[in-house]
């Protein structure tokens, strides 16, 4: 099975690290590609970011499809592109914001998100409401850690990681946390231990969840809103989209 | 890895359809084990039905301490005893219900679901209250077929089945099937290439997902709701109930 | 007309409380009769615990179809057992919580509940959200009494409840404050008189909405949901309640 | 206990009517006193007629209040009047819509409402939704009766009003038929003969709402919104509102 | 095209000041008449304050009916009388609180508002749940200053709402302030100024609303809800009301 | 004033035409260029043509901050691109789509979408839930034209657009029509005269919202979610987005 995770930004050594971290909790089964967009942006902190790199993860999605790709995960935390890839496969594509609440709803009755900027925060509340999640979630907390600074591997971070988490175990009494950043997937098991309750990271889930699917014979629906697009002409820039 | 399914009813035919299905998707090194309760209802129809049978799915719980289970699934469509059954285990607890709506999101944009009698519809109709799906739920079709007849193995109840979710297909236009009974497992394959569309069942789903939280390491939280209940005294028949 | 209490934990001097407290506000017309199950927990502070208990509230049910009982109080904060029970009988089934906060939204447009366990919080969120009072609800605190030292009638335990009512008047600016546990009721006037607001015990509030319901010649609908179980065999410990 | 039941219009024949229902529920030692306004419109059939309506509701609460009346219901469906009326006395006020939607979740999991006009099924809809009962309403059918018609005794409407309740019964699969107007009051037990379900006339329930919290000690909260105004002068026709 | 502003308090020197406002946000060709009843509430503090002007609303729109008016606004934070205004005509109708939220959404994710006193909050919670805000709105604020002392003009005010705001600003990171009575329109403009973000007066906003609403065509929907009412006979004071 | 209006999809004649439609309410001031992206779908039918199309949208934005204008108007139904938008400028920026709830809401209480393709009903469900609107929307109506043949000037189209009215009309019994399709502007004023009913067109309704926003001095909040974006460096074709 062949499992293609796309980072939607640019930043090459978070690419790896992704794809590395997947990598180890994949089914032995599994060839994991970890790969990012030539264009876009080097991280996603503005909602212009995560439009701007929507294009790549479509192109991702669509080189896919002649890769014999399996299942994909759009692993940014806003799941940026997530509805329009699953028009272009019938595959099951898989974003890690989402992976990480449902598996979080399975193992605690709810959760605290520790994000990376403050700004972003509008971002996952907006997901929730979408997905159905807004009960669950007791809190959104951000560090003010830029995104690519989590690639540093400096324990400076991670204490400030951890300090945030700290505050939803006591403040908010959460019952898990989930972690608001593909950058922070190398730090889940190190929390986890130290705070002694479920941290999860939504790259990791969303590979089991992508696996699972696969595994079951399941399918991104072609009835309804994720049928292929009709045939369109694009124009421009844009030009290899059309059909 | 060791998974153990309940059924909370005491069909033992039931049961063990129910664990070959397990196995059948079941990672390799996965050990199913399919139980059911000695006491309690031979099918679940009604809420007395489901009450009752949760003591059966604690006890089965409680064995399970030192059986060195893994993960437990509760196989019935209206996941009787989930939250309870998370107090007393810190391994991963499935209902079949959670983990077919949970999958259905990941594939569809809403989804049906076709079950049994008219009278259980309000069951799910509180439990996707509860975990947040309503939203997603296109319907709730009853087929009034009583859940033992399932196991006749009786084309009969296929068709009856399948012009249900004919009438999803084409009335509620949803994206998705779930089955809404445990007993209707047998059937998923058959359904998903006749309708050509995502045909869930909870059973298969609930094994994959508890596959994917033990794999990664997660665990039911025991902060807040799901610690472990405080020490108490039982009395009577529940006297073994005690701790 | 025959007023059955049912007590779901099995402490008989809890079971007396409630009855006391009952009988202060029934009609001269109403017969009460408290009583409580001979097997199940001794107090009720967990889910499994409430699980457990509702085999008892059924039981007593089933013995009160016998006794030409007219209505049935559920006497535990978290309704144990109240769906289930309502299919077993055509005489109003009223729990204490739900009673409590039917009768605060008609006293204030909004109420805080001061319950026991900080744990047993969730329980009260799940009925707010199934009963369609989560908007009117303001806070929910605990107090981390012991249901059973409640009993004692020790001092400390009402100064502790006041001090989390003061917080609920003052902080939540709350309208009205609804007790959280049957074996608060007795300390309900106190509070109402040293607080100069209304305070609402779900044991007499629900004497006088299953009064009211039996009064106006109303009657649990046997429409739908509520309908009689079909018949069923239950197997071993459960035999009794085959059909 | 004296009980001022409030007819808002000025049809006197049906505040007779309103009250000889009430009488015939209310306990032996509640005095039904029922009055309408001088001032107002002979029936509610709009917005308009229940913003007007609402002057004289207020200035009935107010003369109550050199009564010594214990307890006031106002009896018209769309509740005119109910907030600001709980500003003006620490008495109970019950709106007749409220008490059958709080009786009716008692009895049944959902209920259909069966009202006069078309028109104003959206003020039903409005007091659903500020109540927090929208999930337990099916259906808002209108019968298409004018309100004074309801009076004429008349075969014709109470077969007017059974076919709509049927089509509730059948089509909603409702649990509970909710009658949307304090006109139809008459009619509620030969309905819930001839339906064999549970009829819910909001007259009859809110008196014994009204006696219940009485009974009980508890009153309006003077905390928060329904604290009685603060000192206000009133010009022209209103003069006699000022304090 | 003629506008109509309806202050519904009887303060002639409060009445005046909205209708400067307004006429300095008004488009050229729009004349603003603004006006208020004879009879009523000198200010608006409490329900039945607001209960009461909605009388004085209504003769106001129907006088206006004879006065070729294109627009009507309702010029106090409550929007009392809107729904039943829109009954008596075919021109729009804006509450300043609605065409507040409204614009409020249009340029920030998130708005706080912030009022008068304490215990008109409530009224404002009923608006954004009925207009369906209540996502949108973080916060509401009171500054216990009494509506009438706004026309003071006096300093002490002005920095008793920036100290309120400040508050939104910096503790609710609010993205807009929405100003909660019309008597604070005066100082938007410096408040804006002085917080360096968006701070909306109902009046401004409504003002141009109308316009929009005039200038393309539209208008009070008959259909439904806004149908003009049945005849109808009003009795007493009321008299006039008959159609 | 100078108001851009952004078509998404690069049809230079829907350019043109929903160009005059909007100069056509445009206030003498107000100086309207509707303009297209060079790059991106010819029509915009699917979430993957909505999703490409973004980048064009930003384009526009960003070269509008040159070009001194003073409000942007996305003119799709589905507002791609709305939110990042609103990162780039301090204008306001409004969608069609919202812009037709807001007005609709105010002249009716409730209204009907009636749109293009059966498959885009979905991201007009998303739109009403995210902005709050779920509630006052009866129904989504796919009348199944391309977009593209509305540009036709085609009476049958006219015909099936006015059919879909009808029965919104008749059978959802709905209170206003809101067009869901910037295409179909040019009927607007036709349907609304047939159907004698408020009729709400996108563009024109963004016309007016965004100049009122302008006329009074409010813009897009810079506090939180629309802060202007982070530095960033883009990679390959999407480099001139770095900041």
């Amino acid at each position: 099975m062949i499992l293609k995770i796309i980072n939607p930004n640019t930043s090459s050594s978070m690419t790896r690290n992704i794809g590395l971290t997947a990598q180890q909790v994949a089914a032995s089964g599994t060839k994991v590609i970890s790969t990012n967009p030539d264009s876009g942006p080097l991280s996603i902190e503005s909602l212009t970011d995560e439009a701007i790199s929507v294009v790549g993860v479509l192109e991702e999605i669509k080189k896919g499809e002649n890769e014999k790709v399996d299942a994909y995960i759009i692993a940014c935390f806003g799941d940026p592109g997530l509805y329009p890839s699953r028009e272009l496969t019938k595959a099951p594509v898989i974003g890690i914001a989402e992976a990480a609440f449902h598996l979080a709803t399975l193992v605690a009755t709810n959760f605290t998100i520790v994000t990376t900027l403050q700004r972003t925060c509008h971002i996952a509340e907006r997901l929730l409401q979408l997905y159905g999640f807004e009960n669950q979630c007791k809190n959104i907390r951000a560090t003010d850690i830029p995104v690519l600074d989590l690639l540093d591997d400096d324990a400076k971070f991670y204490d400030m990681l951890l300090t945030e988490c700290q505050l939803a175990k006591d403040e908010d009494k959460t019952g898990a946390i989930v972690l608001g950043c593909g950058g922070m997937s190398g730090f889940t098991k190190q929390l986890q231990e130290e705070l002694q309750m479920p941290v999860i990271d939504g790259v990791t889930a969303a590979v089991k969840l992508a696996e699972s699917i696969v595994n079951l014979g399941l399918y991104t629906s072609k009835r309804g809103t994720y049928e292929y697009p009709p045939k369109k002409i694009f124009t421009g820039s844009f030009k290899h989209f059309s059909s």
